[in-house]
């Protein structure tokens, strides 16, 4: 699949906007797979479908993370907010036959990280915060340090993550702790 | 034992100016547990012997926590100042004697508390936090809230702790995040 199918595919799943915003992620993506030394094909199409179930259903994604063996069911205890990525990973999978495990677990884990990610978890999870079109504060910061040293931007996003949601008293889902744990673990080193 | 018998226990293991912390800490503690309905007893020697193993060699700290089934190996990963609540516990069972598991389980998660708090886990984790002796930032707001709602006074203490790890780049180790979950889910619900 080129990158045009892959959005042929994705674009009626999504809303107009959001679908601008996949676009950027995608060019964001690619300037840091050149950057770092990822594979280019595969990181546009992990970065095309990385939204694809944004606007699926909350009852339909809570029945796939109940019913499919795969999906950790410790996210039903958190924000639906962040079903789409696992979910999003799956549906990919069995409508569009994705069985690249790199595309598919970058898709996975491009809301919450996790610890040990690779490289194209880094750069679709650090493409999707820094994308031009995305205003909030640090976001500068992050996109300068991304050029630099991508685990030092990943390290940065997701502590600005975690403190925004800490300032509005919402849960942490575990994996964005062990991801900043990891990162603050390996740059002090 | 009594208050007089710990103190006599605790005394010769810490500096002058740590002892004076935990009387302190005793006399918070206490005040706590008449708050919220906690036995007074069992307070005061959870909070005399706290910190217990403050100023144990961390060479030494290191090697129980490696010999004791107990003790949680991933201690081994965070910072040798989150060893001496699980290692004291350990300690003061085996060189003085205390069974009760309220007490034991309250040592153990002075600093980082953990999900599923007990109530003497969280009076003497928020006496620790809130002794008058203590002076950083928000540590008044947490005072105030503390005497009328103990787990909010919990949340707003580990939240503290966790942005101050994270403003200096540190690991947060995992019960830090889990007790904040628990908090922000119930206080939320």
């Amino acid at each position: 699949m080129n990158l045009e199918e892959a959005y042929e595919r994705v674009k009626p799943k999504l809303k107009p906007a959001r679908f601008e915003h996949t676009k950027r992620v995608v060019e964001t993506a690619v300037e840091l797979a050149e950057a770092y030394g990822e594979d280019i094909e595969k990181t546009k199409i992990a970065a095309a479908f990385h939204d694809y179930a944004k606007y699926r259903d909350v009852e339909e994604m809570k029945r796939w993370i109940i019913k499919e063996t795969a999906l950790p069911k410790d996210l039903l205890l958190y924000h639906h907010e962040l079903w789409h990525g696992p979910v999003g990973a799956y549906l990919v999978r069995v409508e569009h036959d994705v069985m690249d495990t790199d595309i598919l677990s970058a898709i996975t884990y491009h809301t919450t990280g996790h610890a040990n990610m690779t490289l194209l978890e880094k750069i679709v999870f650090l493409a999707d915060y820094i994308e031009p079109g995305r205003s909030f504060p640090g976001v500068d910061e992050v996109r300068k340090v991304a050029k630099e040293d991508l685990n030092q931007g990943c390290y940065l996003a997701l502590r600005n993550t975690i403190q925004f949601l800490m300032s509005k008293g919402q849960t942490i889902y575990p994996d964005t702790f062990h991801a900043y744990n990891d990162f603050a673990r390996l740059l002090n080193k």
